[in-house]
């Protein structure tokens, strides 16, 4: 059973991973910033507490604990217990979701144990909107794509807002960052890839054409300027998704999910 | 060409209908409301243009009239310039895209002949939430769905975030109210539209099968409570999007997607 923790002033040292999160944990991979992955809500907790990330702590209100109280059996986590209004005090901000854990930020998994079985990754590129990425997580899980690997100029996926927005999935689907750009790629066409750039150019095969491949790699890049030509150039096909003229691009996660239903629509 | 009126005093009687957006525009759909619709920032604003929501008045810096001034080309519409700090104080907040455009709603058109010539449509029944809203359109315009249909306890659609999430899509995209719930659903039956549920339930069949229709009504409902038994029992179809197990049911805009992309995705 966790420890239960009353906390009563918000100054308390032992919750310092808690505090001012929005300012402190805002670029948590830079440097000197503690660099703690943050779930927020009963559910995303949940999710934390099932995955590689090992919360050293939790804080929130009594009833969130009694919600977790089974999650939390048998670990020796402590659950410091405060009331809303401390609470606040202590994140900077009033906390709907009553409940948070910290943890540290584990070793990245190794690409090449990420590719052994995977058979649909997506590689995103410039992709820094931390919702976007959040939302490609939640996608990838729920269609069941397999890994998202970084390329160049993403921002952090384990940003307090990306963790929440993937309602927890950038804690389970597994991850890494590409070494170089875009000569990783290589990498993965190694490992039987083929590598299929999504963009709007009306000349490029329709998706449905582009991922029946037995192992695909799904380029991705930021709505707007889309992938970089360096990218372009390191790929197999260039697939589209069938697009009314005079319309924007989709959102790059709802781009992202279309490809993967794509893979799994049989299934 | 637009009339160029500079607005000096925040007060200035002529703007009132941008004064103070985030409060006055919540819901413009309630009496008493002064009912505007309301685009925001260059693209949006020339869909507006190109849209039936004729403006009656633009408020913009400078700089965004010169962007739109060959949109403006030949109508009778003001085009109140201020500076971005008298913008501010007019609106209410900052407002980074400096232009906006405000017109009144028309009637909205028939039922009937939005149908008309309609193979895929989506009808929404608890969709309450303007960015999910906002974003059905977005990708109904992308992915070439005919119109969208408001069943019971929706949000408006013309409210201000839905507008600008719609990237201006609720402007063309055509949409009406159905009258009865769920008992419209005949009218559309009687068009010749196979009603097509969306739910996460494993018995269903795939959207890849349930889609095959000449005519479709997308049936979707909002995140988490999903349709009520009410409306699934009026539909013909139970389809579900391949989902991997213990994960959450999509976003209701990136579930509506993948409905739409299914209609099109050989074309």
């Amino acid at each position: 059973m966790a420890d239960v923790i009353d906390i009563e002033d918000p100054a308390d040292p032992r919750v310092a991973a808690f505090r001012d999160l929005k300012s402190a944990d805002r670029r948590p991979d830079l440097p000197g910033r503690q660099g703690y992955v943050i779930a927020e809500g009963v559910v995303v907790v949940q999710r934390m507490l099932g995955s590689r990330f090992a919360p050293f702590g939790l804080l929130g209100v009594g009833r969130r604990y009694e919600e977790l109280a089974g999650d939390l059996d048998g670990r020796d986590v402590p659950y410091y217990r405060a009331s809303a209004e401390v609470m606040a005090e202590i994140v900077g901000f009033h906390l709907n979701r009553g409940v948070l854990a910290a943890a540290r930020r584990p070793a990245e998994p190794e690409l090449a144990e990420i590719l052994a079985s995977a058979r649909t990754v997506a590689v995103l590129e410039g992709v820094n909107d931390h919702e976007n990425i959040g939302s490609i997580f939640r996608n990838a899980a729920g269609l069941g794509a397999d890994a998202v690997l970084f390329g160049d100029r993403c921002a952090d996926p384990l940003y307090r807002r990306a963790v929440r927005v993937s309602m927890g999935h950038v804690l389970r689907v597994p991850f890494a960052r590409l070494p170089t750009w875009p000569d990783s790629l290589e990498l993965l066409r190694d490992k039987g890839f083929q590598i299929v750039a999504l963009t709007p150019e009306p000349s490029a095969t329709t998706l449905a054409r582009a991922l029946t491949g037995d192992r695909v790699a799904l380029l991705l890049g930021a709505e707007g300027p889309g992938l970089t030509e360096t990218a372009m150039a390191a790929t197999d096909i260039r697939a589209r998704i069938p697009m009314t003229p005079g319309t924007d691009s989709l959102n790059v996660a709802t781009a992202a999910a279309m490809a993967f239903y794509e893979r799994v629509r049989n299934s």
